[in-house]
């Protein structure tokens, strides 16, 4: 695709979080029938809620998270101890209902939607798996570009267009999941250009690597960063992947742009937000970040997002699992502001 | 009461949590369709409920909040900026289902009793209240013993009796929550000898409290120590109260006598806990401990029960509105045991 082209693709309008409403909102929170200050992190949350809904009152009561799936052209050169063929057996798993993700998701009343965004795999046709699959996974980074324009195009505007779905059929909060074997490595290569940070800071372990693992994982990420000096987003997305990373960075803009929370968890996720953000400041405003991931880079990826997550369980498995568990407590601080009396009624007795 | 009498109050039977179950629940949890740890304190969790349930399997799904408000005493010295009639308006603000309680059950569809276990004023009948009161709030401890051995006995078996009651109905967990005005005031004291703990340390703002206000509330816990050198636990809640507090207890103790996970939040039900401890020491390990709060002397509590809080979201509301927010953890954790394929027959195709 040429510079022109590429440079056509563009995110969807996004009316930037006003912070003017922070005063009004904070003050609304202080009427509230409990000591000032005293639910601390989830007023603040309310706070957020509140600005991002606004002139609507917030809303949690339907959750959905999306787990987006793709493969890994990397993973050719062992970056991960699971071979891509653990994709479409999670993606089966998913769709039994007996993920870990399923697990949590009953747990929390979320519902799920499984999204191929680019299984290497022809996966069988099932109703509730969401075939928007742009290839059969990405091309090997270490040796050439993750994707073409095109087709990170397409998957950006496949994000977007799915999540727009959601909401308009009710979705009040979109979480956001992802499976694909090798993503570690994709989101280390996007984080260092788009953070920056220097690459050897932006590698884990991932699923779990012991050290031969780790030295042909860490080979494999400089051999890629060595092929490209891209720094521009749409471009890093284009050089280093997935295609799954790309439908979440979409999917973010497709909420931001409906101007409803969407909440980011762990590394991967959180990569596909830095690049969300880097192709829409804006979007920045509507991600909330679920939990600090024990994956090695996560921080960096948060710091550069200048975002502090609401749960530190030592999670690193993804398929947001982490997103899930903060669904509860955005709900809760939706409904601080909608049900809770003033405190002012409460001592005089008008309730 | 003599001391004869004193000592036979007993707390009910208790099967110590069996620690041996440890390994083969964790090896059924590091059989489970994910990275080995990846899901960091969910499976410690899982694990932890496990052997709580065992041989049934963990579950989460009938949550109760069980909040036991109580007057105290020591209020008319000055502990807290609030008047003990707040705590009768906020017993009604719960009744009414707009406490922040309230809307956080909501939020993680938890059922909410409220129980007067010691309001100091005729509360109306209402069908959603249990009527439970011991006595009219306790006496000022800065002055006299806050109640009677007969009293706390009555406090304590009432909890019993009640959570009893909640899991022979269905309850699954028991989370605690507490209103009372001034029992920041008597956590403290509790704390201060049962931990043991130096009184200075113990004691912080409560609700909120200016510079005059703490002075107050120093001085009147002061004041209650010079009076009582009890240590021993029953004795301890005698003198200190407080009524809520005696019945959070036995509350805790009832769900351990069932083998079911009680919810332990912030300062007061915390300080709740280690009397419970204290008087049945079996009572540890049923407890999950659901944040830490920025209440000051919280984390002395935490560290004489070896206690390491699921959340950290700066909340010092109390109300059990931290033992709410930490429902959707256990039962995240519980369906991880039960509802999980095995990665091996995900790797098969088995699902």
């Amino acid at each position: 695709m040429p510079t022109d082209t590429l440079a056509a693709w563009q995110p969807p309008l996004i009316a930037p979080v006003d912070r003017a409403l922070e005063a009004s909102l904070r003050a609304r929170i202080d009427g509230k029938a409990k000591p000032l200050g005293s639910l601390g992190r989830i007023e603040e949350l309310a706070i957020e809620l509140g600005a991002i809904s606004h002139p609507a009152e917030p809303r949690g009561d339907n959750a959905v998270l999306m787990v987006f799936a793709g493969d890994h052209g990397l993973n050719a050169e062992g970056v991960s101890q699971y071979p891509s063929a653990v994709t479409v057996a999670m993606v089966m798993t998913y769709l039994a209902g007996k993920a870990c993700a399923n697990a949590f998701a009953t747990a929390c009343r979320v519902d799920v939607q499984v999204i191929d965004s680019g299984v290497a795999a022809e996966l069988p046709s099932h109703p509730d798996l969401i075939d928007a699959k742009v290839r059969m996974g990405t091309g090997n980074a270490a040796r050439e570009p993750a994707m073409s324009a095109q087709d990170a195009a397409l998957a950006l505007t496949r994000g977007i267009e799915l999540t727009v779905a959601e909401i308009k059929a009710g979705a009040d909060i979109i979480a956001l999941g992802e499976m694909g074997i090798g993503n570690t490595a994709s989101s280390s290569l996007l984080l260092h250009r788009l953070a920056p940070a220097p690459l050897a800071d932006c590698i884990g372990v991932g699923a779990g690597q012991d050290a031969p693992g780790m030295a042909k994982k860490r080979a494999a990420i400089e051999m890629a960063a060595a092929r490209s000096d891209a720094t521009a987003p749409f471009e890093v997305l284009c050089e280093f992947g997935g295609l799954e990373i790309a439908m979440m960075a979409g999917a973010i803009l497709g909420a931001a742009s409906q101007r409803r929370p969407v909440i980011v968890d762990g590394f991967i996720a959180t990569a596909a937000a830095l690049l969300a953000v880097r192709l829409a400041p804006a979007a920045r405003g509507y991600c909330v970040f679920a939990h600090r991931s024990a994956e090695r880079g996560h921080d960096i990826a948060l710091q550069a997002l200048q975002a502090r997550p609401l749960l530190d369980l030592d999670l690193r498995l993804g398929e947001g699992t982490g997103a899930i568990l903060a669904v509860p407590l955005l709900r809760a601080a939706a409904r601080l502001s909608t049900d809770v009396a003033d405190l002012s009624d409460v001592l005089e007795g008008k309730l």
